[in-house]
């Protein structure tokens, strides 16, 4: 009886959207990409525009209607709600959006994400992916030519922060086999090192890995953020000292503040020596690497054994594209994290069951990273993606030339990349250094300055305490777009917004 | 000398891709949205059409030019390339790919992915993401009201096997707060439970995770592929009597080659007197809660302390869109994840920071993965969603029904859901079920066919061994857009692929 039932059902015509009407979906497409071109390709690029238009929380909910229903609407209605939800998002976009390690918009590589989704594949096999397995490779090796390695290993990750993990995940894999069937009761207690102007996802990771956040030793950093490998050699001595077994050392080029380089020469020296694993975590500062100019930052880079790297920041890929590099040539990243699972890799197929490059990962589903930067790189060439790197340099020197010739800014320190700190000081702090609340009214004013440009819409940059330091604006240079006019513009509107301070 | 230089370089016109001009980002981006709309949207879902254009690798290769060099290209060669990609790409939005537990292609998704990549931002903050905050915890809350729950807490995840992961990390630390600070090692030894027919995610978050494989007890299942709550209970003795903690059971709804669907009730009454933390990894399954006339198959699962529900499979919101539900009200997911980055999550803010959800995840930066969901939902409403859902069981059970009236098909087994599991035997292996060879022989036939279908590009279906069975082919009914026309295709394609062997 059910079965009659279901096979009745299915002589209904098929519940494809839109009632199945084909014209109906593309139409829809085009208007959706019609609004997508207006709305942020256009205005949302356009400085005349704003960057956000805020909203309370509350009053934003009852814009957007977000509530799920039984009934469906109609396109007209979908529409709006499209031209709601980007009215109401913040314009990554938008030459006045400082406030992350990303920014601007590459049409290259929006091209290659709306070819991306339109497709729909998982990373996994050749089967379902043939054109994004083999570009994902060729992809990887051009990033690890530029770490200076002709052969090696890796994937993209969802972040860096898992790319970070996956490193140490590695790591330890390779030093104790035995962890991957065993667990890490079976194993010594270990210890990995890092600076304490890592990023946090040292810390998340090693907490998710079960390694817990006390395995982490926090190296000392020198007055510009930097490693300072005397204390690594320190904290390794002492580490095993308590029994613990030092395993890996991230270091990190281009810190998420102060967009500092550790010195790599030097502590690959000192994993050299101790034999230890080195990751870099280049998610910020990888993309230099495609400067002449100024990869001399990340020297010895070819030396760790792992990098993580972000081309979604400096480059404009797009979220997500952060790419797990190795140096490896010995099928780690399987052999740590395979399972052969019968029905995904199956051994008996009809062609070189190498390509099928998901058991690599810890996920099983993986979205296709490579083709957004990919399209972007075979548009720019090498040499276009190095000219934007070099003129993010050039207008963060520029800022910071500006920012010196006017009253009531101060730069936290002179900066080696695109991350220009510096404080705002407000008329009435001005020449009060030594006043004793100085500090602590100077920390209350990037708050303020945050609240208003955003209220305004006019601006945003992005503020944080830094150890002893109150709060800072933290200015990243990272849109291929900015010209100096955005620069002075920046340094205007801060003084336009603190002139009654 | 140096800061001259800079200096003098960005004088330069800003390097946006195209040389600047906004006109040419603009036709560019359109003449690859008229390739999408052309060669995906349309010729993608068209029967008529090829689902793939099968090549060798090495060939694939040479065809796409993958190389990246130092020049860049013209607009023209880009679009060509846009092109080549799709052309070489397999269609998943095609009517006769059911080769994995995702497929098909809505309309309204899709735009909700194309003004995803446009915005491109992350999902950390309520800062950047007003909208986006807002409205996954809105998609959450519904998803939640479905499993059962008026409460609770949850995260986009990308993909199952994080969410998976995230269940375990969860577990452990309501367990065992410590072990974010002190690892494992500091715990005593810990068993979880899951069934033999469990998604492979579960061995590999094990390893990951540092708790080991072997931490892993697998479930004994029945012949329909479903846990045995007795067995469980057998093994939580056994793991108990060896000085293990058993702490969590990862129940499965919706197993990935049977469609099976664990006996929940029964596992929840057991997770209960044990006082075990239940998962459900329900992401294949999950979208059945949308049915009335089916969601009885998860009967059990508000239950669950944790479920994952994956809507990019059944529900075609476009990989990837994986939720990790939660029944906790405690802030469990901050808790355990939270660092307090100061330069992301400062707490002077002018909001309200409990909309920085960023903290509730490992990730740093962390895609958009509400706004496919939401938009399509908007569009279909939960009648239309449910209809879906309906209609592919239905679809499923007409395929049954029709393999069954057909020589040369034979049923693995009755399916529950939409997985159909069956094997063809070609003309010269019927009636031969005696012979001694029977099994190894029928075990080389879906490979050969799977072969065929891909080089002619007509048709794409899973096949794997399992347990003691030879491989059999595992037909998924997922794409809405199927009609009854599609399974009897799928049939007729099988005898003439295989009318030789």
């Amino acid at each position: 009886m059910q079965i009659k039932y279901f096979v009745l059902m299915a002589d209904s015509k098929p519940v494809f959207s839109l009632d199945g009407d084909p014209m109906a979906a593309e139409a829809l497409l085009r208007d959706v990409f019609g609004i997508v071109v207006d709305e942020v390709i256009r205005k949302g690029t356009s400085a005349s525009e704003k960057v956000c238009e805020w909203k309370e929380p509350e009053e934003l909910k009852q814009l957007l209607d977000l509530e799920l229903r039984s009934q469906g609407e109609a396109s007209e209605q979908i529409l709006a709600r499209c031209r709601e939800v980007i009215r109401y998002s913040v314009k990554t976009c938008h030459p006045h959006f400082f406030n992350q390690l990303f920014s601007g918009l590459d049409p290259h590589a929006l091209a290659g994400r709306i070819v991306t989704e339109s497709l729909n594949t998982s990373q996994y096999t050749y089967e379902i992916a043939p054109v994004f397995v083999l570009m994902e490779e060729e992809v990887l090796k051009k990033l690890r030519a530029l770490v200076g390695w002709s052969s090696g290993d890796g994937v993209f990750c969802p972040g860096g922060s898992i790319s970070n993990m996956y490193a140490v995940n590695l790591a330890r894999y390779q030093r104790y086999p035995d962890c991957k069937q065993r667990g890490l009761r079976a194993l010594p207690p270990l210890a990995l090192f890092t600076s304490k102007e890592c990023h946090y996802s040292i810390k998340k990771g090693a907490a998710f890995l079960g390694l817990g956040t006390d395995s982490v030793r926090v190296v000392k950093t020198d007055e510009r953020g930097k490693m300072i490998p005397e204390d690594l050699e320190r904290l390794i001595s002492l580490a095993e000292a308590e029994g613990a077994v030092p395993f890996l050392v991230s270091a990190t080029s281009g810190t998420t503040v102060l967009g500092a380089f550790d010195p790599l020469e030097a502590i690959a020296d000192v994993c050299q020596r101790h034999g230890l694993w080195l990751h870099v975590d280049a998610a910020w500062g990888g993309s230099v690497l495609l400067s002449q100019t100024h990869r001399h930052l990340l020297d010895g880079i070819q030396r760790a054994d792992s990098v993580a790297w972000n081309p979604h920041k400096l480059l404009t890929a797009g979220l997500q594209c952060s790419a797990l590099l190795l140096r490896d040539t010995s099928n780690l990243l399987k052999r740590c994290h395979g399972s052969q699972a019968s029905y995904l890799f199956q051994q008996d197929k009809f062609y070189d069951v190498a390509l099928d490059t998901g058991d690599k990962v810890v996920q099983c589903g993986r979205r296709v990273d490579c083709l957004k930067l990919w399209l972007m790189w075979k548009a720019q060439g090498g040499q276009g993606l190095e000219r934007r790197v070099n003129q993010a340099f050039a207008l963060a020197w520029y800022l910071v030339e500006e920012l010196k010739k006017r009253e009531g800014f101060e730069l936290v320190m002179e900066p080696e990349f695109v991350n220009v700190c510096f404080w705002f000081v407000p008329p009435s702090l001005r020449g009060k250094k030594e006043s004793p609340d100085y500090g602590e009214r100077l920390s209350k004013v990037a708050p303020v300055l945050k609240e208003r440009m955003v209220k305004e819409g006019s601006m945003m940059i992005g503020y944080q305490p830094h150890g002893t330091r109150g709060n800072f604006f933290r200015m990243v240079v990272a849109n291929p777009a900015l010209t100096r006019a955005d620069m002075d513009f920046l340094l205007d509107e801060l003084e336009r917004l603190g002139q009654d301070l």
